[in-house]
């Protein structure tokens, strides 16, 4: 990897992890210089402007997390396993995240609903990837006989993100991870009733 | 009412839309000015500071949108009833914000979970009156005998609150009610499972 490419991914890092912590706005170009010892030169050479930083820096965070939560996935073979598998994995990003401020689709999602455009398709599309990911586990535990056939597996999908989304959002004002306990004790819960008794 | 209060509620309206959609961040004190048509000196003459307006806007945002969810309880008699009022509430919410840029509880949480402490610990004050009363609502419920005994009234409210303000989250990342549909579903489902089966 060459000293350019280097350069830039630490700045992406450090960018990520600052936007996400105090969002686009709270974040300033200095926050940024001072975070990776860089000139305003140095960061504007990998990045034409604050706009096209943030949104690099978005799909960097968006990226790692997932990372985290392909991890989880690939422990499980069947799709009602998976699912469960994914919960844990957006407690372990309540825990310990893998980028600092949380989960950079809630935290950007709310910063970017009014009148953010660019940043907000973008949240979209990667909500989207995320909200299919999990009907799509729905669908496939179905077919494996694992989850009743009535089941609606995008209305279980849905419910599924936002309430951990919420979860993570009570368990870090609260700064306790109790309150991410009794959410995911809730959604395994739904989950064990969707179940075919085997 | 005399004429000070007027100009003060009028900038907190004002405030209290701007900092909602756009965050403590995202809007200036410039931009307070224009949404008010006043100078500086006529806004710090009631507020001295914008942290002292965002803490004070805040809490007239909590306020108004406790109204409306006051207002939803309020036609109904039965705890249980009042649960599902609750989900009225904040469909309603999702779909007509009483204060423009969504809940107020869930933009001031995400913005200030990383360092803002004094924010941070408004919205936990205001975050617990709300978990607590639909907390209180399952005990009632349970005692009007409507809903199971061995419910678990904390871990309902939890997972009631993440999953709504998960939903509205949902709706407004991408302008479409059905999400809130799906999830409110999802919670009414989960409280007929919890009725007793009289």
């Amino acid at each position: 990897m060459g000293k350019g490419k280097v350069t830039r991914d630490m700045i992406l890092g450090k960018a990520a992890a600052l936007f996400n912590s105090r969002g686009y706005f709270g974040a300033s170009m200095s926050d940024v210089m001072n975070a990776t010892g860089l000139e305003k030169g140095g960061i504007y050479n990998h990045f034409p402007s604050k706009d096209q930083l943030a949104l690099e820096a978005f799909d960097f965070a968006v990226q790692t997390s997932s990372a985290e939560v392909t991890r989880h996935l690939n422990m499980q073979e069947k799709a009602i396993d998976k699912l469960m598998a994914f919960i844990d994995a957006f407690t372990s990003v309540a825990a310990d995240p893998p980028i600092p401020g949380g989960c950079p689709l809630l935290n950007s999602a709310v910063e970017s609903d009014d009148g953010h455009p660019e940043m907000k398709l973008r949240v979209m599309k990667a909500m989207d990837v995320v909200l299919h990911s999990v009907e799509n586990l729905v669908k496939k535990g179905i077919h494996e006989g694992d989850i009743q056939q009535t089941t609606d597996a995008q209305l279980i999908a849905r419910t599924f993100i936002a309430t951990l989304e919420g979860g993570i959002m009570l368990t870090r004002l609260y700064s306790d991870l109790a309150y991410m306990d009794s959410v995911t004790s809730s959604l395994r819960h739904q989950i064990n009733a969707i179940r075919t008794s085997k």
